[in-house]
């Protein structure tokens, strides 16, 4: 394992090539070229080895990579090898949607809370797993070593139940809300803003007309 | 408007760019310098303007810029000052959940319906818009004009939905679904890859955790 900082584009990538190496071993793939694996993820043989030099390199010449092998080393880089404990906060739609992605679970994110503070959630149960009110959160997150906290509240609930959170001793939080969270340095943060994200896609779409218009 | 490409990274931080400025204006700012800006946005005075001019510029020497001016030029970039019809294929949690983000309208994604397949949600409503059957599909799209399907199905239903989407012509699809699409050169697809996003946050636990336990 080298030591050297990997940039954010890699980190990005990876998952992906976990993914596809996932999917290969569910059709028994055993080994694979790094140019078929390009082919396979439509990114260039190149940028695979370069990538995986990140880590060290895990392909052998001429005789191309070992899925399983890979995808273990890969989900060993992302920390997939251990189980993570896990919260979500909010219980509405987007907190049960998640709650109820088992994909999760398989990675090794286990959910252990979810917290909501509307009384009519109390006690009901997602997959199993219970809806708690917020005054039990303190004692659940101390006793479960809760890790993550997915945050999908409106922003100022999510700024509050954040600093909270940090308090309470998590270390990173998968924050859904509207908002970028101020926090301190050593917990992580994971940001999915929906909106931003379908507003890559209107700027694609206006792109691609004034592109497309210009032609004609 | 310039013609040269505009890198990923740029049109990722858009959004962001745009969010800020309609706090700043929510918050009755007109002016903002472009090192206030920075600060509350914690990215680099000369990366602002770098970005910006990517589109001209917006700014005043001296003077700084016009929030409100600002923050309307990147909607339009953005396409924002269009409506855009959409549709959300999947009405379970996450397609409910999302249909109930009232943001997507504000910024002119207008949902017109949602489709599933289970006959039991048929008719509900979900902010009074109308879950319907997929055999409707086909002529909703049609006469709907729909430009973007948001896509919350499992994989192998929302590869054969994509294509099918495609052939009745919607422009861009919103993936949701755990899969790459591949799909014709005009289909804009912006994908949401949640667990990607998840792995990404254990990458950083895990990368932290190696580099802190060193320095013990």
């Amino acid at each position: 394992m080298q030591e050297r900082e990997i940039s954010q584009a890699v980190i990005r990538r990876l998952p992906r090539y976990h993914r596809y190496l996932g999917e290969l071993l569910e059709n028994g793939l055993e080994r694979i070229s790094s140019n078929d694996l390009s082919k396979a993820m439509k990114v260039t043989a190149s940028q695979i080895r370069q990538d995986l030099n990140n880590f060290g390199g895990f392909g052998q010449q001429g005789y191309g990579y070992n899925v399983k092998y890979l995808h273990t080393e890969i989900g060993k880089i992302l920390g997939l090898d251990k189980k993570h404990s896990m919260v979500i906060i909010g219980a509405g739609n987007l907190g049960q949607a998640l709650a109820n992605y088992q994909r999760f679970e398989k990675s090794g994110f286990v959910l252990k809370g979810l917290f909501d503070v509307n009384p009519k959630l109390q006690g009901l149960t997602v997959r199993g797993v219970e809806i708690r009110m917020m005054d039990e959160l303190q004692n659940f997150v101390r006793q479960n070593q809760v890790e993550i906290a997915v945050l999908t509240l409106p922003k100022e609930k999510a700024i509050e139940a954040a600093n909270r959170l940090v308090e309470y001793g998590v270390k990173a939080i998968w924050n859904f809300a509207h908002t970028d969270l101020t926090l301190p340095e050593n917990i992580i943060v994971e940001n999915v803003h929906l909106s931003e994200s379908l507003m890559q896609l209107s700027y694609k779409i206006t792109r691609y007309e004034k592109e497309h218009s210009k032609v004609e």
